[in-house]
C-alpha cells in the first residue's frame, strides 16, 4: 500500500519507517522538497492513504497544500494534536470541548475519510505496543466505518490488540483533550513510556 | 474523623455513607437545612475534612455559603467537574484548559488546603475500586502535601492501589479534562464501569 507520510519530524519518520518495515511504500511529505522527501501535494496525489503527522498548528496547512482533490476518498488517518505553545510550557489546546483538529479536518475535507488514532501516546509506543508490559489502549474516532476497520487492521498489524472505537469523530475531542494529563503524567513520571489503559 | 460531605446528591451521599462505614462521623450539607441534611455552613463549621460533591457549577456558591472561616486551614477534597449542561449532551466543561474548577477554589479559599481527586471515575468506583478486575488509578492534585499525604491514606483505606500524585493544584486541570473522554466511553463501552489505568 502506498502511504504518504506529511510532516517530518519524529512522528512522521517513526510512522513512515513502521509503514516501509512491514512491506509498505512510504513517502515523506513536506512543504519543500528535498532530501527524502517530496512536497505534501506530490506525496498525497501519490498514496492511497494519508497520515497527518503535522505539528496541529500547521495541520490545515499542509493538507491545504496536499489538496482537496488528493485527498478525496481516501483514508487521512490523522495523529496531530491542537497543541498551542504561544503561552508557554505545559502547552493549551488551541481547539477543544466544543469541537477538535479531527473535525475541522473533516469539514473542510468533506471528501477525505479521517479517522482520528494514535494521538495519545508516544511516537515510539504508537509503533511499538509491546513496548509497555501492561495493557493499555489506543483509540479510533470517525465518520467511516470502513475506513475505521482499515486503521483497526493496520494497528492490530502492528501489534495493538485493544482498539476502541469510540464513535464518530466528534469523539476526538475527548482523546485530543487527554494530552493534557499525558503531559502532567510526564512530569510526574519522568519519562514518556506510559499509556492510557481502560480498565474494567 | 468529623467530614463534612457538601451535596447531597448521589455522589455525596455515596461517599458520606462510605466514611461513615469506616468510623467516620459524616454531615450531609445542602442549601438548606432538612431531613438528614445541615446547612453548608452548618456542616463544614462542625467538619474536620471538608468534601465537594456539589455539581461543579454550583460548588463555588456552596463552598461561600459554606464560609471561608469553616474552610480555613481543613483538608478540602474536592471531586466535582466543571460540566456544563447548557449546551446539550455530551456536557463540555465551562472551565478547562488554563484554568480549572479546583484552581478556581483554591483562588478563592487560599486558606483551604485543596486536594482534587476521585472526579475521573463513577461514584461506585471511588469508594470500592475492587469492582474492577484490572489495575486502575486514582490521580491526585494539590498544593499541601501533608493534605495529599492525608488523601492518599484515606484513599488507601477505601482500597485504592494506585494513587498517582501528579503535582500542583493546576495538574487538575489534566484530570477535569478526563471528563470529556470518560463520557464517549460511557456512550461507547455502555456502562460506567471502567476507570483509567497508566500501563507502563
Amino acid at each position: 500500500m502506498r502511504y504518504a507520510v506529511l510532516g517530518t519530524g519524529v512522528v512522521g519518520t517513526t510512522i513512515a519507517a513502521k509503514l516501509v518495515s512491514q512491506g509498505n511504500e512510504a513517502r515523506l511529505g513536506s512543504r519543500t522538497a528535498g532530501e527524502g522527501k517530496v512536497t505534501y501535494a506530490e506525496a498525497a496525489r501519490w498514496a492511497e492513504v494519508v497520515v497527518n503527522a503535522t505539528n496541529g498548528a500547521g495541520s490545515l496547512e499542509a493538507l491545504r497544500a496536499a489538496g482537496a482533490a488528493a485527498l478525496a476518498g481516501k483514508v487521512l488517518i490523522d495523529i496531530a494534536n491542537p497543541l498551542d505553545f504561544s503561552k508557554g510550557m505545559p502547552p493549551t489546546l488551541f481547539v477543544k470541548d466544543d469541537d477538535s483538529l479531527a473535525e475541522r479536518i473533516q469539514r473542510e475535507f468533506p471528501e477525505a475519510r479521517v479517522v482520528k488514532t494514535l494521538n495519545t501516546m508516544s511516537c515510539a509506543i504508537m509503533v511499538d505496543p509491546s513496548r509497555l508490559k501492561e495493557e493499555h489502549d489506543v483509540f479510533v474516532s470517525g465518520n467511516d466505518k470502513a475506513a475505521k476497520d482499515f486503521v483497526a487492521e493496520l494497528l492490530r498489524g502492528w501489534g495493538w490488540r485493544n482498539i476502541r472505537d469510540l464513535g464518530d469523530i466528534t469523539t476526538a475531542r475527548g482523546t485530543e483533550m487527554l494530552l493534557p494529563i499525558w503531559l502532567r503524567l510526564w512530569g510526574a513520571i519522568g519519562h514518556a513510556d506510559y499509556n492510557f489503559h481502560i480498565a474494567m
